[in-house]
């Protein structure tokens, strides 16, 4: 059977078992089982699952990993990690994730202002906040004012002119102080000296000439002891070890090298996000390189070695994975809408009695081919319906004779495809390339899948049930934007098969996993769909079916979606009232039932809610 | 002078005198102008100015040339227009849009339920509404309401179950119908048969076997007489014109094929969007290959020649142009926070009595060298860096030694381009690309260009002043994410130079222009950064500056960017404060000035306000 890669991108998060997607985790329920249940309250279109558990999974996993590296090179710094909230900002990620880290020291990461008021009212008392990206006085002084909180907050700085401001703000503002941390610039990382991520060009850091710089400065305003951190940061997703490993052995002798110049506060090292997460659904084109345990052991091994060589004591390691807290812990739902198929049978040919003669042609051809001459009697059948085209647009022939090449040409496919199905494996599925099924998905990958505009970013996607049987449809997957660019085309580099269904009588959805990272807040609102239906799954082994949902919120309304473009939505009802009852040409009982199908309409969410003919999704 | 390509981008829109940027209307602002008295309003951070007048400018024009042509060709079909909302939904784009087009026939297209109200809101009456994209039942029944306020819309289908949906709403709803279009797949556009966009596996439209069906099912149901349209569109900014010549030609004749058919209510032809801006700042690397004139010529003229052919009536011509009618009404300004520039004079190499060998090369290297061996030089001394760099990993150098690298590696540049100064431009370009200046705008390129990271698209950029000053830096731009993608870096292919400015001491602003396409809607709130600071600049004769500020709207503030993401921002407050009177390190005085820098901050936008040591910015 088909199992969509799920052994190499699920991280046991999720089995396929009896034919359907389960949840790995305590009584097992199936995602269709949570997606109906949801579907039955009368929640249509997209939804976004969140599995809370899944986040204390992977904030316990990278603890563990790192304690145990820690206890196994008898490593005598400690570790600490905090998470960069741009990653995840919603309060439905947020709040479980401190919630189930209150016993670790696990704080939270900003970037910018609105980032730093969340970290100061939810990070858990004495865990740490660290706070990068370019800030100006007010976002330093936020910072103080969190260090009045009792935050344990350490500023990094981007540049010297933030260090200055520091100083005058220390004069204005006075005791307690926050942390300072320095970002490093470094050479060693990308693929050449002069790479944009990471390198002597790269947008964030201090050369080595600042560094000196900064100590001294630091040293002239009596701030010297307040110096904690040093910083880093190799770019998200790291394919390969090697890079983060040649990183440590640079920012190994860095720190070494200032605290022999006096900066003896510094006792930590920050290391920064970058550990991926495997998206692949196919053998042989892994995202990484390495596991946590790799990472890990890495990282603690290789300070370890520096420190020692250089007589310093082994710092405190922070890290800033994001990606590989987030990722896996949402599901987008997407219910099947439509199925667009060319799937023509010999009854849509409609053959007159004297068709052209490129017509009679390819009927021979699709008539007299065979396992020999099928990949050539194809190629003919492309020439012809070309020319046959061509033709049509000269004028040369009508309507009628270009539907018959179309289906012809489909006819053509369909049998070479039966008569090579046991040879070939290759050029079938190239084959299937020209005979896709398309799926119309009720969301929008702009605002949910931005990450597949912006970077090409695949995220595995499987059909929720029917997994015990074959699945034959060569697949490709749109969205409802009118955007050409809402579609996953099918690739045959890494074939995507999905069943065949009749969406006017069964239900069928698709689960985009891993989508938990970064593509919230990316989310664009392209025709303006907005964020999907969104309910997190919560376990408690008290109920009966082992599970509850909680946390449900409906995507907005059409009214509050024009409301948050700063549309006067009084304005717009007050309109659309009184244009209807200005049309002489309807009666006053039409106008009623349209004012109230209006109103409906304004008050649900402008995603999708039935298909043709059916009063399913 | 450098003038940024103004002549190649600026539409005339724009112009350049007295070393400033000039809005070329009555009497010609300045940019930098208009820019500060925002700016002495308090209003700090990224702005994204609109010209109304420049929204007309762009109707009128697409209303006069195609008007010309119809004239040219004594073409007896008329010409109809609607705005396609996904390309801009924001309320001050969209209410002077159809306020100034009262007196056309200009509607609005919409791709979606919450486009569709809009539309239906705000169309002027007699004016087209067009709907396009996948529709359900409820949005089809959206447009039989629409019919009821007496719009003139048509439904575009998209595929055969809408007809059928459509055939049910006529059951339940009855008279007055909307108007139906047809979507045709075209073969002929694309780079190929079976090319995505346009071509026969593109996401959109019907085959031919499909129109002959629908028109069946159009009969059948006696719906043919609202049959009024069919609509193709070849893909968003098309750089070459003949695609579109081929896919006029197959339209024509479907057009011509459908009528004789029996759809005699078929009287319009839409041909999409697709009309390309010309965005490109550098001679030779332009965007498209035509001009309006000839696009307007070429559709006229060959429908006429077409339907002359096949003896059939000359249609409507309906256009969807969107990036065409709004892109150059708006422009974003942003503030130069700072340079980071690695501008080391000599005063900076702290050199030792005895140094590594390597670096005393180094030395040797940028004292002896000269016109003849510098590009060599410059090469070895990128050898040596690399070394150096490889020694301080391996613990052999110190960190001075490692900053006396990077500050003779920049010396010995800086060098090589004096001496070659007079020499070969190319040379010296594609060294500039390793010194360049990092200027950090106060802005985010997720929020406010989001096509240049989801496509490379660029933007043309130039400083609002200075014109009249050679520009001497190569530039590279980064916004103020925590993102290294957030960068536009220097290109020696379109390369950008800027002033050298002291940010502490003088102002500086960048304008990014034809921004007014997608950019808006597609915005990302990466790090919690939200749309800019938005006004109108509305022109009034009778003012004493000639022209007015309308409509400014602040930049959300953090509290309300919280409140989006659906966070209990009472609840945040609540914690803050009581975090800061918990804590007992701190007296009562210091909490409650603490609080009242707090509350300040949460009520003010996220974007940065101050640069180091300075009130500006």
């Amino acid at each position: 059977m088909v199992d969509y890669g799920i052994k190499f991108w699920s991280n046991d998060d999720f089995i396929i078992d009896n034919g359907v997607v389960k949840v790995n985790y305590k009584n097992k329920p199936a995602l269709i089982e949570i997606v109906n249940e949801v579907r039955e309250k009368g929640y249509k279109g997209p939804l976004l699952i969140r599995f809370p558990h899944l986040i204390e999974k992977q904030i316990e996993k990278i603890f563990t990993t790192f304690e145990s590296s820690i206890q196994e090179y008898k490593y005598k710094g400690s570790f600490k990690a905090v998470f960069p909230l741009k990653v995840n900002q919603m309060p439905n990620f947020v709040l479980p994730l401190v919630a189930c880290s209150e016993d670790k020291c696990y704080g939270l990461e900003a970037g910018s202002k609105s980032e730093l008021i969340v970290a100061m009212a939810y990070t858990n008392k004495g865990s740490p906040i660290t706070v990068n990206g370019f800030k100006d006085k007010e976002m330093i002084s936020l910072g103080f004012v969190a260090a009045n909180m009792g935050h344990d907050i350490t500023l990094t700085i981007e540049g010297l002119n933030e260090l200055e401001t520091i100083i005058e703000v220390v004069k204005e503002m006075g005791e307690p102080y926050p942390k300072i941390g320095l970002r490093i610039r470094l050479h060693s990382t990308g693929t050449g000296i002069w790479a944009k991520s990471g390198g002597i060009n790269s947008k964030f850091g201090l050369t080595s000439t600042e560094l000196l710089e900064a100590i001294k400065l630091l040293e002239d305003s009596h701030l010297l002891h307040k110096f904690t951190m040093i910083h880093f940061h190799i770019g998200s997703q790291i394919s390969d070890i090697s890079p983060l490993k040649k990183a440590i052995r640079e920012v190994g002798n860095i720190y070494a090298e200032l605290r022999k110049m006096g900066a003896t506060s510094l006792t930590c090292v920050n290391i920064g996000g970058g550990l991926a997460v495997e998206y692949t659904q196919h053998e042989g084109s892994n995202n990484r390189n390495y596991t946590l345990s790799e990472f890990s052991g890495d990282v603690v091994f290789s300070l370890k070695e520096i420190v020692k060589n250089k007589k310093e004591p082994e710092p405190d390691i922070y890290i800033e994975s994001g990606r590989y807290i987030s990722a896996n812990h949402a599901v987008l739902i997407a219910p099947v809408l439509e199925l667009f198929s060319q799937e023509y049978d010999e009854k849509a040919l409609k053959l007159k009695e004297k068709n052209p003669p490129l017509i009679a042609e390819m009927l021979d051809l699709y008539q007299s081919m065979s396992e020999k001459n099928a990949i050539e009697y194809l190629h003919d059948s492309f020439d012809h319906m070309e020319s046959l085209l061509t033709l049509f647009d000269l004028g040369y022939i009508d309507l009628q004779d270009r539907s018959n090449t179309e289906v012809l040409v489909h006819l053509i496919i369909k049998k070479v495809i039966k008569l090579l199905k046991y040879k070939n494996h290759n050029d079938i599925i190239r084959i299937q390339e020209q005979v896709q099924e398309r799926y119309l998905l009720n969301c929008s990958f702009f605002q949910s899948l931005p990450d597949y505009w912006g970077l090409g970013q695949n995220f595995p996607v499987m059909p929720l049930d029917r997994l015990n049987r074959r699945p034959t449809r060569s697949a490709s997957l749109w969205d409802i934007t009118c955007d050409s660019d809402g579609e996953i085309t099918f690739d045959s580099s890494k074939p995507l098969f999905l069943h065949d269904v009749d969406v006017t009588k069964e239900e069928y959805f698709l689960g985009f996993f891993l989508v938990g990272a970064y593509q919230e807040v990316l989310g664009m609102r392209h025709n303006l769909f907005t964020h999907p239906t969104e309910l997190s799954v919560v376990f408690d082994d008290d109920l009966n079916k082992g599970y509850e949902i909680e946390n449900l919120l409906e995507a907005q309304t059409i009214l509050d979606v024009l409301d948050d473009l700063d549309y006067d939505t009084k304005e717009i009802e007050r309109i659309l009232k009184q244009r209807i009852e200005e049309n002489q040409d309807i009666d006053e009982e039409t106008k009623k039932e349209v004012m109230g199908q209006l109103y409906i309409m304004l008050s649900e969410n402008g995603y999708l809610r039935t298909i043709a003919s059916s009063e399913k999704n």
